[in-house]
């Protein structure tokens, strides 16, 4: 089996990435697109191959004791197969950035100067669980020009090995390197610093995981890191917005897909309007099995009710980030209020205001600065596909570079052009 | 004298910086423009006590024996006080990135997208010797909306601390807080590195410097760091290039001033006119003091002429910034392997090649992926306010976030905004 490592391979795999990476880099649109219809051919044909490995995985898995939904999270079927490749040729389908030119100027001096976006190069992907997650990146990377070398969970890494396998057996007799795609096999930890040591190699380390693997990452890597994907997310419920409506996007943000980064966590509520609408919120998510964490001012208001669902929020909650049915309520005296305890509380990944007042929202929208601010809204939509870029490799809660879902655009960088007539500095 | 910090203080500057960032990042250009001219002011106003503070660095400086080179860098005297006061009347001018919307949509489901540009927050700047750098940063900081927390050179601590003092005292009666720029006036090297630990107060960390500082924040830093500012930069010279003016290129780029980054190091000439085109290249240069390192075949071609100042290139010359009145030479085969020599040998700041040939300049532009790529113009452009910037904060050799020159627009970084009508997703 290919995509295989040992030991002592790292500097091999950076140095394979790094050779395969200037030809990915000069590949047309059409080339990188027949590689990557390719790679769905093959992988939609490996499907025994890779459900085999994949049954390796769950045992173990079954073994170590892990929940059911862990498992689930691990479990490929021909269906899931079948959603992978589908995935995978959107990607195909979607444009190119690669080599688009912006920026253009004609200096005073006759220097023609423009930018150039190019791939960025070779991205390291650190990743825990999910085996769709080998593919996307196997995508996305390619796509945007540039090789990738992933580190998948242990849990998953038979069905990640015949993943890229059946990848680079798909990259065969196309212009693409096989190098392009590669996965270090072993799961020993020590791997991962190695890569994080490799700056001359890697251009952009991308963690997904949790909380752990992010600071890992930061503390001991040499090349830049994509941080993100952990949101703990508000929405500020002004005196002015619409009750009933408010309710059906707060319901939205929470339960939707709770276990997810963008899913609701703290739902602030004007003083004014808490006495009606606390009761009402919490009647309607309860029936949904949502159990709220309410600040002092929100358990007076609803302890009136005898809500069983309602608990009084402990000092960490407001800071936790629940990926659970679990929502923190709390009331406030003003907006200031309300943007004082995003600031304070929110990971700057999706905060949000519902309201009617245009001057509230547009001083939320000006002060509040998260990835993704909304205005009546639901957190849900921080996606990349639900915000127009077709797909996401990554959830960036950092400033540098990229802000929010990035698409492929977010994993190219630029050059500039600079053209002369024999131009000199004078 | 304010801005001075004591051993254990670092965290507390990055508090007050943290605190300042919030009303500067929502400050109007109005204001910011106003504060920026009320420090010009104020600079030129205590200019005595500048100067009185910088004969206290002279005076070390030569007590330590330091260069006549280095001693230069560091001084200032009442015409480079004017030049830098009116380099940042200039910075006022420039138009402000903050707050332009960009990329709009409406989405199919309503949604109103949009992505809004913000102030990065917290700049840390790590630089040597030179004091003139202390108000640029302030400058360029102030306009794009962020906070800077400096750290000069020991061998200009003195005269730091006096502009500091000045810069904090320009903002008092301006709407910008005073804290807004900082100084670490402790020399000791532990406090850069407690500084690059500061990941939840500082965004960015941009060393100015030789490869030591740049290598040492990598290595020890927890903030995305901007590395650059080291160039070994390459000219190619075509067969079909006009040789005359393309020796006025080659000089342009090498003794127009030698010892910055983007001063020329190799010159890559193609074998068919080497013969004609070296001792015309030798003859021209060596008159203004150039010493060559030439390759050996480059040498056999010129030791017929007997110059003195060639001589046969060493192992390591060819991966040598020069900084200095020396300049490479290579005969080479053909195109191919002047991509290649570059692709090695570069440190990916400023290559251009020489060319009539259309089509070798589009093959070079496609395949050099340098942060500025030229034709047919001096490798001394690269440069803000050259290529249109205004001004620089750094030059960017690493991919991530901002490559080549960085001007205002590259010390922020966006928001997305998105507008709806209570809207859920599906």
């Amino acid at each position: 089996m290919t995509g295989k490592t040992t030991k002592t391979s790292i500097l091999d795999l950076c140095l394979r990435a790094k050779k395969a990476s200037r030809e990915v880099k000069k590949a047309s649109t059409h080339q990188k697109n027949d590689a990557i219809n390719k790679i769905a051919d093959h992988l939609w044909h490996s499907r025994d191959a890779i459900l085999a490995a994949n049954m390796l995985d769950q045992a173990s898995a079954r073994n170590e004791g892990l929940s059911d939904a862990l498992l689930d999270r691990l479990l490929l079927d021909e269906s899931r197969i079948a959603i992978i490749v589908d995935d995978l040729r959107k990607v195909a389908r979607l444009s190119d950035p690669v080599g688009e030119i912006f920026e253009n100027q004609e200096m005073p001096n006759g220097l023609i100067i423009y930018k150039q976006r190019v791939p960025l190069g070779v991205l390291g992907v650190i990743y825990e669980a999910r085996p769709n997650v080998t593919v996307d990146a196997a995508g996305l990377s390619l796509k945007s020009g540039n090789c990738a070398i992933l580190r998948g969970g242990s849990e998953t890494i038979h069905s990640n090995l015949a993943l890229v396998d059946a990848i680079q057996q798909g990259l065969k007799g196309t212009n693409i390197p096989g190098d392009t795609i590669q996965l270090i096999s072993s799961t020993d930890r020590n791997h991962v610093h190695k890569l994080l040591q490799m700056d001359d190699y890697i251009d952009m380390i991308i963690p997904r995981g949790g909380k752990g693997l992010h600071d890992f990452c930061r503390q001991n890597s040499r090349i830049p890191v994509i941080t993100g994907g952990i949101g703990i997310c508000h929405l500020f419920v002004d005196q002015s917005a619409d009750l009933a409506q408010s309710i059906e996007v707060i319901r939205n943000g929470k339960i939707q897909r709770p276990s997810v980064c963008n899913a609701l966590d703290t739902c602030l509520i004007h003083h004014s309007i808490a006495k009606d609408f606390l009761p009402k919120l919490v009647s309607r998510l309860a029936a949904d099995g949502v159990l709220f964490k309410a600040d002092e001012k929100a358990w007076d208001i609803l302890s009136e009710s005898n809500f069983d669902c309602v608990q009084l929020a402990g000092n960490q909650d407001f800071d936790t980030e629940w990926l659970s049915m679990i929502l923190g309520l709390k009331v406030i005296d003003n907006m200031d209020e309300a943007i004082e305890h995003i600031s304070i509380h929110s990971t700057s990944h999706s905060d949000g205001i519902l309201t009617e007042n245009r001057e509230n929202a547009s001083r939320f929208l000006l002060q509040v600065d998260s990835a993704v601010v909304y205005v009546n809204a639901s957190t849900r939509f921080t996606d990349g596909s639900q915000l127009g870029l077709g797909a996401e490799m990554a959830i960036s809660t950092q400033r540098l570079h990229a802000r929010g879902p990035m698409g492929l655009k977010e994993l190219t960088t630029y050059k500039w052009v600079v053209q002369g007539n024999y131009s000199t500095r004078l």
